[in-house]
């Protein structure tokens, strides 16, 4: 599993070119792209220039000697690099189980080029299939906004910590709302109702936006594109 | 223009019933509605729980008597009553000037009646005409957001403190863009279109939710429903 990762990871290294400035996703496959990135920018000098979408991917980021800078800093993002809990067919993603969904979609969003990793586990048929959609909440309207979610034929869960008492809190100081679909439709349309329930941040259907997903399988890594 | 502020208010006081949840609003108009509830409930010693939209409402609610309580602890919000910093004929509202929008949304789409409390200098042909929008946004990303509102014919500014040095942070921790348009044609369409940019907490449009629309005239307290 952790082999099929760094396969992935090292077929993303492609995608980077100098003076590119690079959005690092969240988790454990995008964490072995970070690493091996940055290995490449030291060996060969790059002048590279991570944005991370987390506090993980910061101080990855740092550790492994790619220089940070914020959006106010730039003037755009060539490349992003995240992993995803599914994939559909038409690329359609859900995101978010290591919370970091609102900062992943704010740079993935933004990004010339949006390349995905993942393993041969998270391709599903529809989204919903196997994952839960974590919905990024204002922490006050959490219960509201779980009644009002079922409306589209889910439930809702709040994401409780396990190395802190109570809920969850994102890097952002919200709530996570974990709510499983019988089956999404339409994953863009889905998208949208959800981020129109007052107090609902972000949620982590990222549909129509992923442009390459790489996918690590037995056989080696696989491609899918737009 | 302060009388006709207490006006509207106690108005809106003939909305209360005994035994009612009520959601309080934020602003000047407002303000005056808390303190005359307060007094009501007191006096006529009725059994009623607010639920404030700000800190602002609620030290105000503490402090004139009114028992306060959470989104989480009420089955259902009977009333809500807020101000508005613009209203068009078709009762759609820019609100935010406060800072306070995502909280006010939460809570006013939620009650089963929404009155809103303004002075005629508030109503306006259409939206946009005098007042920018204000976009509730996550800290790192205003930037960006900034960038793309433009696409929508506006300017946007981010806001900045007077007795705070640098942006003012909302009571959710985030920034506000004041968001100046040419003209809102279509106000339903624009606040989904605002809280689909990614970073987007919520917006200070209100569309399709108020019921009544109480202005404070010379001539007295005029009546708007839907």
């Amino acid at each position: 599993m952790d082999e099929m990762k760094k396969l992935v990871a090292k077929e993303a290294l492609k995608f980077v070119e100098d003076g590119m400035v690079v959005g690092l996703g969240t988790g454990s496959t995008t964490a072995h792209f970070i690493r091996l990135l940055g290995k490449l920018v030291m060996e060969e000098e790059l002048e590279i220039y991570g944005i991370p979408t987390s506090y993980q991917a910061k101080f990855l980021a740092i550790e492994s000697g790619i220089p940070v800078v914020s959006l106010d800093e730039v003037d755009a993002i060539d490349i992003a690099v995240d992993g995803a809990d599914e994939v559909d067919p038409n690329l359609n993603l859900i995101k978010g189980r290591g919370a970091a969904l609102t900062m992943e979609k704010i740079i993935d969003y933004r990004a010339g080029t949006f390349i995905v990793l993942v393993d041969e586990s998270k391709l599903v048929d529809y989204l919903g299939q196997k994952m839960p959609v974590p919905i990024e909440v204002i922490p006050s309207a959490w219960r509201v906004i779980a009644e009002e979610i079922e409306v589209f034929n889910a439930t809702a869960e709040l994401r409780m910590g396990i190395k802190k008492d109570g809920p969850i809190v994102t890097d952002n100081g919200n709530f996570i709302l974990d709510a499983k679909f019988e089956r999404i439709e339409d994953p863009l349309d889905m998208e949208i109702e959800l981020n129109n329930i007052p107090g609902v941040v972000e949620n982590g259907i990222f549909a129509d936006i992923a442009d390459v997903v790489l996918v690590g399988t037995k056989e080696g890594v696989k491609k899918m594109e737009r």
